[in-house]
């Protein structure tokens, strides 16, 4: 029998209360600050734990942060999806205006699509990226699926518009950079006023042009 | 009068060439290994100096590889300019491939282009970041001119573009994850195969696609 006694199922749901706990104390905090600036440190204080004890959950923050970037993506794929049904046809304008509207109203997210590839998944197991890509690939498909059925366009053209949706919320809201030193010397200084990054306005024209091109090359 | 004495000319030049060995010690790492792999002491060690005396040069490794990013974007902007500047007319196709072949033939710029929004700009003074955007926004500048002569849209397309083609040639070139475990989980496991990235054939499609998308817009 592979029925797990009573109290292995008491103790199964405590292990998974306490990692519901930490995942929810790191999403604050990240959302709060940003996420290069939340330590492990931060988020035992915050959860209420002994570091040593937290790293029986997570093997490392960049693990906790990759775990919220899979939610993130389960997250963005369904709100996304659930928009993108009320459409009968594929404009390109009004497509990528969702897309960039959806992905800017998710600040942490952004934050953690630029961080994962280049920070989070480098400090994990490969036990941790395998689970990590396989939800991310899951949720492209599933965005993909509705791209197909809005524009005459491969899974293929519709896997590109869907990286650089992501990678470029990525990037231009590293760019930004909302609510820093670095932003306030863009805005004050007029020689470096081509630097101010404004996402959404930006995302959409990328976007926008991609798909009306992708589109273009498909027929 | 402001002419220097022959003493401090000459200290000074002896201050340029330690700065110069600095810069090619990080660059002969960073492409050794990937740049967040080389820490402040391998340079130290490299270029034959006290790491407290290093500290006279530069602020910290993140100053260092962040004027390495501007070298990165002096150079790359240069070359490509000079290959543009054979084409008569604005194909994108044949442009996209230009940009992305000039990008992935460059892979320790790549690898910086993302590091620098994310991990450079956050470690340096304001000063060091206003040097830096000062020189970005120049090339920016020149490469847009040679867009806009090529194709009829707007300044503010091709800077849209140039945004484009430099940071997803950093994005991607991360995904890629050239030469370490993570590529290798990607390849071994064939549900997986939709996390391989090839970083050049897909810059050029999504650049191919955007600049026609720009162009029939603007029309």
């Amino acid at each position: 029998m592979t029925t797990p006694s009573p109290q292995r199922a008491r103790s199964a749901a405590a292990k998974q209360q306490r990692e519901r706990a930490i995942l929810d104390a790191a999403r604050a905090l990240g959302a709060d600050r940003s996420v290069r600036e939340v330590t492990l440190t931060d988020i035992a204080a915050a959860v209420g734990m002994h570091k040593s004890a937290m790293l029986r959950y997570f093997e490392t923050r960049e693990q906790i942060f990759l775990a919220l970037t899979a939610e993130g993506w389960e997250d963005w794929s369904g709100a996304l999806r659930a928009r993108l049904g009320e459409f009968t046809e594929g404009d390109p304008r009004a497509v990528a205006a969702v897309l960039a509207q959806s992905l800017v109203a998710r600040p942490l997210f952004c934050d953690l699509l630029a961080q994962a590839p280049l920070n989070l998944e480098r400090n994990v197991s490969m036990e941790a990226v395998y689970e990590f890509k396989t939800v991310v690939l899951g949720e492209v498909a599933a965005v993909a699926g509705e791209l197909c059925r809005l524009f005459e366009i491969t899974e293929r053209a519709a896997v590109d518009v869907i990286s650089t949706a992501t990678s470029m919320a990525g990037a231009l809201w590293q760019m930004a950079a909302p609510g820093t030193g670095l932003r306030a010397l863009y805005e004050a200084r007029p020689e470096l006023a081509h630097a101010v990054v404004d996402v959404e306005p930006q995302l959409a024209r990328i976007l926008g042009a991609l798909l009306e091109g992708m589109r273009s090359t498909a027929t």
